[in-house]
């Protein structure tokens, strides 16, 4: 029913590409590629081998050639530059949005990068990328773009429209023309509808919108996304410290921040190191999966070590090693639902925070209300089960205490590793609800060795 | 050091704003609001009294009041519009865009809803109102606004710009104007850039960009994001099966949709009941976490029963139990691997998927590289730690075991719940996680009985 014009994927005809490429068919590679979206021609292109990509690369027109360079894995991309020579590169670099170029520059060898520079003729194109490659991927520098379309207080709404047509060749979107005094100072916006809207000889003094919302070079990108989601900008202007306007900073972008971010606290979560796909390898995926593998088995077995250590009391009590899997699994989700409200609180946009005293006093709240209802079920339970009272107080009064020591860790992790600028994600991941399944284990024992007076 | 030009919040603010509410200070409520952002009076409205703020609503400006109306929680709002007569929400409902009326109304009840409908006297705005409200908010046709701006294929590029004159009243951001003939039906579209560059006589014909991308209006909101993400879209036109241009969607709503997937999604994987955050009260807070809890619980619990049934095994050989945290942990960790990879495959935007049996295929393979070299270790460990050769056999074929089974279930569970249309991501949560626990158990005990055929 949803018709979505969008290039269609097949089986068939990935087999037929291939063919093409095997006996080098350019008329038919260029045939089947006429007219497809770049972010289409990308996933082709992975899905063949590396050589095969470059000769039907080198076949797309420039323009479609750039933007697909722009739009590849990064991944596959820095691989796929390698069969690319500095007069090439240097020629995609140089037709690129600074942004995309300086991206492309930032995942090449520094002596490549050096040649490349050496090569652009375009002297403004070279010092904006010099500029840009000085910032880390994940601060509002590293996302911007310097092509932007300035204007000044006492021009008209004419004279930015000339503007306009000068800069529209080298900038892509226009949202906006940034209103700047002679220091290049940020004072406001004009959006371009009401360019379009507003009379030709009116100053743009007249009609520009003052306390714009700008971001500093140095915001981090979460932080720019954010704020971009907040207020509903498709472009926020990019200023230094003396307020200096120096690049601007558009959604496209900044969507790729908010799901990569996303992705990336996925797989903190579910314990997956570095950026893995499904069509990955199986050794890639093995290696990706084996190190939180090894920690959690690394916990086993020094919870082996622990239940080992309280084997006397074991051994009276066999009954007691019964309810080790119910301590453990209530304690780690207790711990990740502690934790992951933190985070979510921690990536959220809202502007009051309660104090870490009012956060810990809740958390004690919530944990004393679920453990004392879980506690009383599990008491029940195992009354009516094994009818043993002994053992039912041993069972509920550790979980209430392991309710409480997990929701205090799961408060507590994600806050301390978000002040050491760790992603507080991993506090949900399989590190710490090792170590808290091997707390809760000790726990356990220890109020049943007092209880049992062993 | 980074300058965000946004609104301070600070306790004291808060505190001599609640004050100044109090007393009814008119005037200070309107001067500290004065120049505010909508969405940031939405925040101080959500950290005030509900009465409190309805009396700080009605001293905005219409225009901002209509804006905060729309940005404010959907929770709050459904509260905070109970205190709204049926003239005050036509009112702003008459003012905002088709698609953040209709979602207003969705949040009434129906006998409101007609009440205010009836009231509109804009005839055309009811129109769209009553399309619009027949939509769920997770395809297309809930997340499009009626408004947009159409041209022909014969007018000049001078009746556009006076069209968007026109229209600009209604339509907030303009980036296209597109293209329909005379049923209606999607042509193409011009860029907002384009108008402005191209002479005032040209006609719409010679410059339109044909082929373009559009949704059906029941495609789910998710793959709107997905397209739009791909292709780098601002906005993108809806048509309906005969390709009738019914409305558009807008970026902003599309990044609303994006992270609040990666919440619910995170919800999920956390075991939290509905959208709950961090400043919700205590028994809010409980009960969205209590379901979970109880499930993880009650697995805990038939564990304890699945051991018990085993009892004469443990009694004989009472080291068995010590690994059971060792089996349970590593058969959790390896189920939510699984199952994030292929939540995330499900997410994504890639057009090629492997199919069922080459998934299990790779799936299988991995299992058998991380659980052979996890159950070495495992080997080796026993050996050194308890030289007990039985235990160390029993320990590691088991885990082998139960890694295979985990992965399994791991990869099955998200593709089978997204086969039913229920979010695959549930997977990582604590009832699939319980449940592999519990098949962990009854796999080691079995083996452990077999290989000392007790």
């Amino acid at each position: 029913m949803e018709k979505i014009m969008e290039f269609e994927f097949s089986k068939e005809f990935l087999e037929r590409f291939k063919l093409a490429l095997t006996v080098r068919d350019d008329v038919y590679i260029q045939e089947s590629l006429g007219g497809v979206r770049s972010a289409d021609i990308c996933e082709i292109l992975s899905e063949i081998g590396i050589e095969e990509a470059k000769y039907a690369f080198d076949i797309l027109s420039s323009d479609i050639a750039a933007d697909v360079l722009v739009e590849l894995e990064e991944d596959f991309r820095v691989e796929f530059m390698e069969y690319f020579t500095i007069n090439e590169l240097s020629h995609f670099i140089e037709i690129l949005d600074s942004d995309d170029g300086a991206d492309l520059l930032n995942e090449l060898s520094p002596q490549r990068r050096e040649e490349i520079l050496e090569e652009i003729k375009n002297e403004e194109k070279v010092g904006h990328l010099l500029d840009l490659i000085r910032y880390d991927e994940d601060v509002a520098g590293g996302l911007m773009a310097k092509e932007l379309v300035k204007a000044r207080e006492n021009w008209t709404v004419k004279r930015c429209i000339e503007e306009i047509k000068i800069q529209a060749e080298n900038v892509e979107k226009i949202y906006s023309v940034y209103v700047v005094d002679q220091q290049e100072r940020l004072k406001g916006r004009v959006s371009l509808k009401l360019i379009l809207l507003a009379d030709e000889n009116k100053k743009v003094a007249e009609i520009f919108e003052e306390n714009i919302i700008s971001v500093g070079i140095f915001l981090e990108a979460q932080d720019v996304a954010n704020i971009m989601q907040k207020y509903d900008l498709d472009a926020v202007p990019v200023v230094n410290v003396r307020r200096k306007l120096v690049g601007r900073i558009t959604i496209d972008d900044v969507v790729d921040v908010i799901t990569e971010s996303a992705e990336e606290e996925r797989q903190l979560m579910s314990g997956v190191t570095s950026g893995i796909e499904e069509d990955d390898g199986v050794w890639v995926i093995s290696k990706a999966r084996l190190p939180w593998l090894v920690i959690g088995m690394t916990g086993g077995l020094i919870a082996a070590q622990i239940a080992d250590y309280y084997s006397g009391a074991l051994n009276i009590i066999a009954r007691l090693s019964l309810f080790i899997p119910l301590i453990m699994a209530t304690g780690g989700n207790v711990g990740i639902q502690s934790s992951a409200i933190v985070i979510q609180s921690l990536a959220g946009k809202n502007g009051f925070h309660d104090t870490l005293g009012n956060r810990l006093l809740k958390m004690f709240y919530v944990a004393m209300v679920n453990g004392s209802i879980l506690s009383v079920i599990v008491f029940g339970a195992i009354m009516l089960l094994f009818k043993d009272q002994l053992l039912a107080i041993t069972a509920s009064i550790a979980l209430l205490n392991v309710v409480l020591l997990a929701s205090f860790m799961g408060t507590i992790t994600p806050l301390l590793l978000d002040r050491f600028g760790i992603n507080p994600a991993i506090a949900s991941g399989p590190f710490i609800t090792t170590a808290n399944d091997l707390l809760g284990l000790t726990v356990y024992f220890s109020i049943a060795v007092f209880l049992y007076s062993l």
